[in-house]
């Protein structure tokens, strides 16, 4: 099945966003073993939409379009299709009264551009959209597929997955990809250990990509079918592994929070933490995960010394001596938290995430992090660079990550 | 000069990589006026890349290739290039000396595919490559101008700017792009209240796009130079400002973290938040801010009951009696952080952010919120909706903007 992916909005033209919906649409029809032969860009411009989507019925098989389905006038997908196509927009009801529900239980009048959303093309079905008010798309057409989502990614995304990949037919043979990340270890150590397969291995294919504070190795395979994929991705997935070991933290959606919440689950561990330099972000990503509640027990955001004393009982004279962006300090705030707030676990973290505040003997980015469990209490120093957000974010990664080691090490 | 730019990768229909490189020509186009009707993307696949070259010849007058450029045997744009419009490839010796030199100084044999990098169409220009062995190819034929750049965007993006960009006749003028952020609005009423001006004007236009928790405002301006095209952005800009007032809280790049701060600063205030269910959220954009050591005085992350009631002094008995996500607990936990901290304002948000928690009396996406300050203390009820992330987002966000108003107001 040839595919076609179309996406409307004149804010690509302008390079004001990137076209990542293209990127997702591509993997996932990729893994179903679906062809895409073509992506388009075109503006919110009826006539070059109209253009557009006869060139693609004239080659695809499957056309998908994203974006314009908003309740705006220059939002115009729709309409232009169901022109081409010499549909007329009929009202739906159902629609059209949960559009009236949104409204209402968020307060707000629904204006005429909103009940513009409840239309769609005689004879298509409309895709319910659970992030917004837009609803997507399908048609079938003269033996041509074709769907229209809502542009924003938060929206199209699960409309896409739940409600129109199950219903394409997948042909012989698939694509999957597997990303395994990587942290706590230099790109080009993890290139020695690996040159040989990522140079040698041609299915599954070895591609690495540095992220933030982390190395992304995605690994695909071809094969007859899905559980055929499967078993190259897991052969290649046990190399990997016996050459990366614990640096290998997680497996495709899985975030480094989602590593530890699952280790802390597993321990029936609590944890607390206490951020100077991170100002919240490990508390943010610790509790991003659902059911944190069950071992996050509290943050503590000391950013000032003052606060570092009053809600953590460092000694001013500590601090005075030491500095607060010091071994001594961390470690301090990592046992009193540990402490006062009952935890099994505490995290301390301080240092410069700048831009300014650095100085020859404390630069931006000098960052210590101490973690104090029943067997006592350790420290480990790092030197982060990048911006102010890098630095809080390979910080919080890096905390993550030492806590990881550990619970890995005590869940033997 | 309309302009198409044409990405040839099937790494990118595959939705292993997202075309970055059609984001960063479209914007660098924009900027010097250059109008992009169309982004295409094909695979690695002489008949399609062939195709896409006609239809591109057929309308547009600037066609700027980006990718397969490179030694290996699926990477033919070059030849397709030169085959559609009947040039022979021709050797540069100049580049095949560059070649070989570069080898030799990697102490690496050249191969016969890596000479194949020297060739180039007859009557081209070669574009150097500074960062890789695929040089650029600048071609004009019929009217039209082609140009090729290789894929990886450390080689496009500097390729462009210096051997390209300055090469392409300006148009007489330039375009130019503001955005306003708008929170507190819904998006429909928004558009309610500046329909006419989205309608009816064409300069700058007037675009909208709705964020997570926000919706920008894209304004367009094309103007004979750059002065007059902030003067018309200006112009637009205090139009909609008289009718959306209060609810723009930032420009451009500006987040609302960097809004609330610049008035923080300008105040002279201090701040401390305890969260529950933003945990730490909140705290990490404040925190985001280069300077905001200078207001933000400490952040409490306190999820379970009993930290609310260590940390916070919120009794016992007003959680039994209320439950923890109530008004009377948001306003208790603001109140007594205000003088614990001894901060000038203390915020406090307490809510369900799901996906488990909620009951049909406090259902998921429930949040209150409660400021104290000089003046007292004022709480609101929100209903967000969305996944976990979502809410903790849309709350935070909401936080801001409750301190935001809060500090245009007693700045007069």
């Amino acid at each position: 099945m040839k595919t076609e992916i179309i996406a409307v909005g004149t804010e690509l033209l302008l390079g004001q966003i990137t076209n990542t919906n293209a990127r997702f649409l591509s993997e996932k029809l990729a893994e179903k073993g679906i062809d895409v032969y073509w992506h388009t860009v075109v503006g919110d411009n009826q006539v070059r939409v109209a253009e557009a989507f006869n060139m693609a019925l004239s080659r695809a098989d499957l056309i998908i379009f994203s974006g314009g389905l908003g309740p705006t006038m220059d939002d115009l997908t729709k309409e232009t299709v169901a022109d081409v196509l010499g549909l007329t927009l009929k009202k739906d009801e159902a629609w059209e009264k949960e559009l009236e529900n949104i409204f209402a239980r968020l307060g707000r009048i629904m204006s005429d551009n909103n009940y513009k959303q409840a239309l769609i093309p005689g004879g298509a079905r409309l895709l319910v959209n659970e992030h917004g008010t837009a609803p997507g798309i399908w048609l079938q057409h003269m033996g041509k597929i074709v769907v229209l989502l809502p542009g924003p990614p938060r929206e199209l995304i699960p409309m896409f997955t739940d409600s129109v990949l199950p219903q394409l037919p997948g042909k012989n043979g698939v694509i999957l990809s597997r990303v395994l990340k990587i942290t706590g270890m230099g790109e080009s150590t993890m290139e020695e250990r690996i040159a040989d397969l990522v140079a040698d291995q041609t299915n599954p294919t070895i591609a690495p990509l540095a992220k933030y504070a982390e190395v992304h190795l995605r690994l695909t395979a071809k094969a007859v079918n899905r559980e055929q994929a499967l078993k190259l991705l897991d052969e290649t997935e046990a190399k990997l592994l016996a050459r990366l070991g614990e640096a290998v933290f997680a497996r495709d959606e899985e975030t480094m929070a989602d590593a530890v919440a699952g280790l802390l689950f597993k321990s029936n561990l609590t944890i607390a933490v206490a951020e100077s330099c991170t100002g919240g972000l490990l508390a943010h990503m610790l509790t991003n995960v659902s059911g944190s509640s069950a071992y996050f027990q509290q943050g503590q955001v000391v950013y000032s010394n003052r606060s570092k004393t009053e809600l953590l009982g460092v000694q001013q004279e500590l601090i005075a001596e030491y500095g607060a962006v010091s071994e001594e300090v961390a470690r301090k705030m990592a046992e009193n938290l540990r402490m006062r707030s009952s935890s099994d676990l505490a995290m301390a973290i301080t240092g410069v995430a700048g831009p300014t505040g650095g100085t020859a003997e404390k630069p931006v980015g000098l960052v210590f992090m101490a973690m104090a469990t029943a067997e006592g209490i350790s420290c480990r120093k790092f030197n982060f660079f990048g911006n102010r957000q890098n630095i809080k974010e390979r910080a919080a990664i890096a905390a993550l990550n030492m806590l990881r080691l550990y619970l890995l090490d005590i869940n033997g």
